[in-house]
């Protein structure tokens, strides 16, 4: 039987704000995150400095947080959670898909639907890329994204820069070096977003085949470029890897991973420049099929540079074996304290999306976020071109049939189609005129689009389009690329 | 070796009151849990339409909910849990048969009977027909029936009731119909006994072999006929199934499903009748085998008759594809609301069971059933008739052990033993005296039953009589059925 | 890639206390969790007894409980929860390994660290010996071991004490007989300490080759000999068995299982005394690997002996076919009894450790242990001897590798190593000095131990001393064992 297309208003539109992207917040929001995260600590005492019993308040008192997670956790559920008690309030909690509606074949957009009616917030985490904000769209009440996919995981951001903050780094001038697997940790993704937005700088030291994956670098060139000159250019050009656009690659594409360690002393030797923080992460073997690879590993031994002197070791976790568990009495490892201020930080995160504290609220918007400057296009499933990543949350096969195709137009260098929910980057395609029935084919430097947007319909390439019968017209000539 | 005859004298005997079937609640309780539900949500506000950060009570403080689940869910569960926050106390959980002492093989008795000493109030999920009966016997604190195999889910059909009657609708005037696994599903089981109790008209639409079981219709025609007399009762009649006793099967026989739509639409114009509700359910993958068969689902297309202009769309969720996603949007469709409502529902339902508000409780009994007319006879595993649904928890190789074969017996259109637990009539047996170790055979239209109770004993055959050394006696002689 | 040695050093060393065997308790502490557990149920009402809705406390408001259960359970975390709830707390739960990080591969040690951030009391279930005294090592707050493998489960003991002594038992003279797996069942060997250290007798009813290990049985007879003389002691000696040290194993070695009953039967007629208490246990099918065997069942007709007139039968529960289900209603069972007294003990032990009541405390210490008589060893990983249990927590993949092996030297009738962990005693060893470079072979009789404990290295053999280049040295004069 064929399935209409799906209407996407959402059903309860409310002025509220979801946190799906750690780029949904503005710099002063992550600053008020963490002023308020500091009051809290202040108020109730670090636990891991200053133990108290029944370090709670009264704030939330009647507010329920509900955790819906399609995959394994330990720390984010149970730190969400007892952020929520130590705000005053409780929670409910389905986190074992196996023994959920889930089971019998419900998709994300009704569970989110119904309990959003239950809660006061959700916290979503899901093996699809892009599943937060789609479930946002279908949540009457703030949903924070807890991890989908490979996507984003932007309250573990919020925790990684806080401690970075409480170590006393400065946000805005750092050196950071970040190992592992780099494509598939969605942790990494959230957080080089907001070290480049913060105007830090970053050195990649992936395992081999586990690169940033191209789409992230050319945000992070492109559109978050806001990194402090450095201060000496010859010596710090490399580890600053996304202000040199025209390589983009450098670090990321050395070859033999055992050549990073001496090619990461070797350039930091010669630069005399310090090292703030190195962020290792595990292999994400839930994402990529398992090889024999040799993937790197921080010891005692990596650390023994003057670079690394005042470094701090940090790790999202949980560890698998690439972090030496030789290295947690080091006065530089962080990850515990890491993990540890999960728990001020969330319940900042709550109360600033809830208003739980008198005038200390986020700016609320209709549709729960606060948009940006690019144009969405939406078109129906049937028709055109579809997200390019198999692991979108448009193509699952439950919620898939809730989506529609929905993307920011982005025209920067050229023009691009990116995906509303996993933010995956589309750069060749051709744009379709609905009233004329016309096609103009992909060009390097494309004309102008037609000027009502819903004249236009976006395919995958020429021969889709004339498979749906719409004509090619000639292509504006193409100039060479800036 | 050999197991002795248990003993069934609940522990812990206590004044109180349980809710295993929507029959358990006379008429008037039902409209006192929507009357509270109403006045709940008056206090805290409609979620899906005045959102309240920390809409929450204090009357319960310091009492506890505890969920049993031994299936799946996320909506039962977390809507008791959340009703329980909202009341003002806190929840524990059982949701996972692999990870609780069910794994060990503990049996649900033994669980019901700790865990009835841990909290105030138990919610029983089990995939056993008749598991919340048979676990009412063994608590001390109120049991509330989730869903027990396929017989009965009557806190939905609270919801149920309560979503028609937060639309207008009367519910002693309706006329509803209900499409999809009526043979599996439980929610239809109380939703229809509860209906025909109303007096609303019913029409069913079953999938092709998922009629309703005929033990249903026996009861909604000869147990609770309580249907107004149709207005015009030449175009009436055939939606009203069960007015007609002589042929109860006069829709649910309809063979080939595709025809469902056509004779339906039919009626209804000729009867320019209008639908106040459709009820669609989801095909119960967990209780039959799978088949290949068109199940049917209803979409915009099915809904643009006129006797549907004004009906309400329902469904107890989660939908696996029976119902358009399309449909979402149409101001007919009630089932996120009927999901929402669960919240006020099952609030006021665990206050009236608790009587945690004050002067407000429902009546309370010795053993927790109100009882009824009919006698209850209990025979020990050993000896004589079974309960014929092999799916009733006396079959479970658990819990099976502690079970008595109980059954009330029906003097009405002959004489019928119906199983205390799943409710599943046996029509067929001989009735033993044990004094005189003798049998009489079945009849149509039997004999008077020896006088004292603790004679008796029934056997499925005279074949199993005499395997207990009864003699058979001559049957008394049948006359013709009514 | 070569390990590091880790180091063992807690991270955040505070006065907290710790209860991860019952050996931990003093005997006077024992009794003050009874005292408080008294007074619980005088203030909130004995569930089995007297009903009241609602019954908790305020005391603990704004404190959090967090089990952290690697095995199935129902009981014990609900208890625990529910203790905490009626206390005024909240809880956190991760209870299925397989949606928590674990099935990511972290470790017990790094979830400990974390979880013991963000509660203030922690419940440890776990299938390795050890585990609870391991995650200690990792934990700012209190550890509550849950069960930890076959090891203790010491809270499980404390219900058991107290159902005793509110059957008016007095704890200082009793005969105790106790039936089942006595090798696999951790309940059983906390149980057994407890009662030794009472002075109570114990009469060991074994399943065929599920003896008491050998170290537990060494531990009873010479480290908790408090067995007040038997006041016949020829009639006497038989079920007082670790009363008689040279024989340890007189009744654990019977090898008929069937000869059991009777010969209780036969001693205890004879001694004409009665039994106090019948504890009977599961076969822990978790923990061995399934067998034909005939278990041994206790039922009424076990029971019909005069010295079982007075006699509670108790079980830790679930119990799976070893007791029979009709001596649900025989007044001498309180199995139920037993598990509901598991809220007011563990509301008491909560209370306890967090010195959460004013003025009533458990006293604290340093590393949260009360410490004892023998001389701690550590020595890494990679240098000779480890514990011998295969199933102890060093051992275990994830966590092994934090580990230094420990033990406790034991002087005491020849020289053991006992394993800190799991409490497996290693009898034969060779002694290893590390300036020296020598080692001393195994001597029945041996002498003394260099002097400083730095120096001295255990080896498991001769062999595996040379193997690290330590020299014999010839052994002293073995002189014949007392």
């Amino acid at each position: 039987m064929p399935i209409s297309p799906p209407l996407m208003t959402p059903l309860h539109a409310k002025r509220i704000r979801h946190l799906t992207s750690i780029n949904d917040l503005r710099i002063d929001e992550i600053e008020a995150v963490f002023a308020l995260a500091d009051k809290y600590l202040r108020e109730l005492g670090d636990p891991a400095i200053d133990y108290r019993i029944g370090r709670s308040m009264e704030a939330a008192r009647g507010s329920i947080l509900a955790t819906l997670f399609y995959e394994p956790s330990t720390r984010t559920r149970l730190s969400f959670e007892t952020a929520m008690i130590r705000l005053g309030g409780k929670s409910i909690s389905s986190a074992d898909p196996t023994t959920s509606s889930a089971a019998k074949g419900e998709s994300l957009a009704d569970t989110v639907r119904v309990a959003s009616n239950y809660a006061d917030v959700l916290v979503i985490r899901h093996p699809r890329d892009g599943a937060a904000r789609f479930a946002a769209e279908y949540s009457s009440v703030p949903v924070i994204n807890g991890g989908d996919g490979a996507h984003e995981h932007p309250t573990q951001t919020l925790c990684d820069l806080f401690t970075l903050k409480r170590e006393n780094k400065d946000l805005r001038n750092m050196n950071v070096a970040i190992s592992g697997d780099l494509k598939g940790s969605r942790t990494i993704h959230s957080f080089v977003y907001a070290l480049a937005r913060f105007g830090a700088q970053i050195t990649l030291m992936p395992a081999k085949g586990m690169e940033l994956p191209e789409h992230v670098l050319w945000r992070l060139s492109q559109e978050f470029n806001h990194t402090p000159e450095p201060k000496e250019p010859e010596e710090a050009s490399v580890d600053a890897l996304y202000v040199t656009a025209d390589q983009p690659h450098q670090l990321a594409l050395i070859a033999e991973p055992e050549a990073i360690d001496v090619h990461l002393e070797k350039t930091a030797a010669r630069k005399k420049k310090n090292i703030d923080a190195v962020y290792v992460t595990r292999f994400q073997k839930e994402r990529w099929a398992d090889t024999d690879q040799d993937y790197p590993t921080v010891d005692a031994d990596f650390l023994k540079g003057r670079e690394f002197s005042d470094s701090r070791v940090m790790h999202p976790l949980p560890r698998v074996g690439e972090l030496d568990v030789a290295l947690d009495s080091d006065p530089r490892a962080v990850y515990f304290r890491q993990a540890a201020y999960g728990v001020p930080i969330r319940m900042a995160l709550v109360s600033l999306l809830l208003g739980i504290e008198k005038d200390n609220a986020f700016e609320i918007f209709e549709d729960g976020f606060r948009g940006g400057h690019a144009t969405l296009y939406q078109q129906p499933r049937e028709l055109g071109i579809r997200c390019s990543n198999p692991n979108c949350i448009v193509h699952d096969p439950f919620d898939g049939k809730y989506t529609k195709n929905k993307f920011h137009l982005i025209e920067h260098q050229g023009r691009r189609l990116r995906c509303l929910y996993c933010e995956r980057d589309i750069q060749s395609f051709v744009v379709g005129n609905k009233k004329q029935k016309t096609y103009e084919p992909h060009a390097e430097n494309p004309g102008p689009l037609p000027k009502n947007v819903n004249d236009i319909v976006f395919f995958a390439s020429a021969a889709e389009a004339e498979a749906a019968l719409y004509t090619g017209k000639p292509g504006k000539k193409s100039t060479p690329r800036l």
